[in-house]
């Protein structure tokens, strides 16, 4: 269907003034009055809209004075420039055609809406101011991700969802099976026989495609993978949901300092792409959602990120351990509230936080000559804490294989993850930065569920 | 770590020659006399590799000597211009230092290794030449595909995995469950008590995004799904993976002409976009892989796609039914052979075969004038046949509802899908691309598993 659409006007209104136009969209508010009236209507295109003003001369003005918000219309019309109004400019309709009805019950009509209701409604939610911004600016951060990498000839890998391992031994995963549960296969002694189920072995949903990712670094240097995530964890909070997306870059001939270089060289990427891309949406956050949100990132953009190690970070919060709910010592590990103290309070900016008490680290993270601490950095952004997790990892064959053992990890569980320390292993970092944090963060929404279209969590599996 | 990659040295040798530079690598092969010797090294970052010559004037140079293939090296030297040579460059090397040892028993010696044997070291095969190629344009199609659409304003939407619906009554299904299999709780009529799992309610992973994507379109206009699907077939051939991840634009106010301009515009903008980027793997392929790849492709470039409607398409077939296997009649669902005439024998290009009999096709396609056939699409192109299915989508609700009486569909399922037939229903369409095929298609690769990182098909979940 020839139709412009609402971005185009905005961005280039100039070449579509004075011409006949024609546009679809769905209607938001309508004003009559005797011989006229004003009907306003987003097509989705942008976040503004677009006003569409009618006489009594149209044959169907009636039934045009009659159209209840949500359905969806044509119109032809002329576009006009509007100075005296607040919108740049309207279209005096010739026609305007109704394309699809909106029943009277129609859950969206002009008043204020509860993000609580709206979570009731995630089919019909992205027709709303909010959500339109979110899912916008979601998917500009996406692409604004695949962008910053893929100019860095980072190769784009898509780890596997379905998986026979547990990468970090993280504990609550989904199991993904096609035997039929009422009537489990059982082996000889009693228990789920997977030798009949689709991959012949217990599989589950990833937790994380680091591992793998490991391995094509090795071969192509610079990756990143970006795909979906899954954690079973029975926790009802504000940032955790049981499906999320993760994007985990892993670099060869790289180091924990040129780990902080790319994940502060992509944050900032970031919020670029997204202010340049989505200014409209992003007053919006500002005005609505989060007063201090621009502020926060500009401030991001014009500093350097802090780094401090884990020790002294410590050192500072134990001074400090009276306004703390979870008092802090060495070895413990930081909650939020200190990570947010450190980034919030003591740096006013973001601030990577290095060097880990290997207890409380992961077991491929690269042992330090202290043999205490491991090569760990996490970045800690205001009104957040934790966005990004990463380190360089263990690329000695010896001592990842001792501390396996240390950990009772066993070898042949991850034969393929130490034959990359036998066939030319090298330096290597990557982090893992978890995108539904990152959208939180960049829009001031502060529940995960609106920032996911259709959103996971326990108890909740809608559409 | 201060190192220029093999790829910043082909694209601009000027800035370098003569210059000390440092690079790190691993060693393809190495060839030594008493004194001196050559290295052939990959950095990852090209598809084209880098020779390193070295003199007896290292202090380790009995060392360098034995590398074994695989070795990851650091090295520091001077790039020196080899007009004579057939690689446009080398480096004199100043150092060459030991970055990673490789065990004799590196299983990629300098040979050629069977693609069958490959996949059994699905972690170490993206350092040889065909799976670097094949990776990395796999990498460049899914850039080129968000920018295809991002460019055109598409929203990019993420769409569950887990998902309590099926969307097409598409049968094979992984169910995902924390539920104990050795131990499943029960209902008291012995059925497995799904209140008790995760989601309070019995969940799988999905095999399309498209009704959640026709909810967005229905509020953005254009989206598009970019994500892992899920098939647990049975089957075992070069075509079908278990988890594989598909590409569906859905665009509002848009027809199946609109469909199928889009979807013109993809393929031709993907093949464009990996020429371009990808000109050495390209080659690579038509070379090696498949002879006649990149006269195919451009052909394509160069065509206008055909269109036929799936009873013109018939009759041409029926006249060649004696070269069939399978015999076509109107009614008949369109094999591969049949699919593959059409696009190489009779139209020698891609075509769109529309409007399809209504009932080989989903509930949710749009209803034709002839109330026999819908407004369904599929395009064939040479070499694969299908690569592409889509449709305009049944918008009206009365039409809607009782195609799904006749197919015994519960709406109570579908109250979200109905929705949108409901509150400002508009004309609308959608397809989805297989990615693996297209990966496939780009490449000339003729098995599945060897465009996947880790396939996963039947009896087959490693790494």
């Amino acid at each position: 269907m020839d139709l412009i659409t609402v971005r185009e006007l905005y961005k280039h209104p100039e070449e579509h003034l004075g011409k006949e136009i024609n546009v679809g969209g769905w209607v938001r508010s309508l004003r009559d009055s005797k011989a006229f009236g004003f009907i306003v209507v987003s097509d989705g295109s942008f976040f503004e809209t677009l006003q569409i003003v009618y006489h009594d001369t149209l044959p169907n003005f009636a039934e045009v004075s009659k159209l209840s918000v949500g359905t969806a219309i044509l119109v032809r019309g002329t576009l006009v420039s509007t100075p005296q109004a607040k919108q740049p400019f309207e279209i005096q309709a010739a026609e305007v055609t109704v394309e699809g009805t909106s029943s009277p019950d129609y859950p969206l009509q002009k008043k204020r809406h509860s993000l609580e209701f709206l979570r009731t409604i995630s089919h019909l939610r992205p027709r709303t101011n909010t959500f339109q911004a979110v899912f916008r600016v979601r998917s500009l951060i996406a692409y604004a991700i695949h962008q910053y990498f893929q100019e860095r000839d980072f190769v784009y890998v898509h780890t596997p969802l379905i998986t026979g391992s547990d990468c970090e031994g993280a504990g609550e995963m989904f199991q993904v099976t096609t035997m039929d549960l009422n009537n489990i296969p059982k082996t000889e002694d009693g228990r789920a026989d997977f030798s009949q189920d689709f991959f012949g072995k217990a599989t589950n949903l990833t937790v994380s495609g680091q591992l793998n990712a490991e391995t094509y670094a090795m071969a192509f240097r610079n990756v990143y993978t970006f795909g979906p995530t899954f954690r079973a964890e029975n926790s009802n909070t504000t940032r955790h949901a049981a499906e999320f997306w993760m994007i985990e870059p892993e670099m060869a001939f790289a180091d924990l300092d040129d780990n902080m270089c790319l994940a502060e060289g992509m944050l900032k990427y970031i919020i670029r792409f997204v202010l340049e891309h989505a200014p409209e949406e992003m007053n919006f956050f500002n005005q609505f959602v989060d007063k201090g949100l621009l502020d926060r990132l500009h401030n991001v953009l014009n500093s350097e990120f802090g780094r401090i190690t884990y020790t002294e970070a410590v050192k500072i919060l134990e001074e400090h351990n009276d306004e703390f709910d979870y008092k802090v010592s060495w070895g413990c590990d930081l909650q939020t509230e200190h990570e947010r103290y450190l980034t919030e309070q003591v740096f006013k900016k973001p601030v990577f936080v290095t060097d880990y008490p290997k207890e409380i680290k992961a077991f491929y993270m690269k042992m330090n000559p202290d043999n205490k601490t491991v090569a760990a950095v996490d970045c800690l952004v205001p009104g957040i804490g934790e966005i990004i997790g990463g380190s360089q990892r263990e690329d000695d064959y010896g001592r990842l294989t001792s501390r396996m053992d240390e950990l009772g990890l066993k070898k042949e569980d991850y034969d393929f993850y130490l034959d990359l320390r036998k066939y030319g292993s090298t330096r290597h970092a990557g982090f893992g930065l978890g995108f539904e944090r990152c959208v939180m963060y960049l829009t001031g929404m502060s529940n995960i569920r609106d920032v996911i279209p259709f959103p996971r969590t326990v108890n909740n599996c809608e559409l």
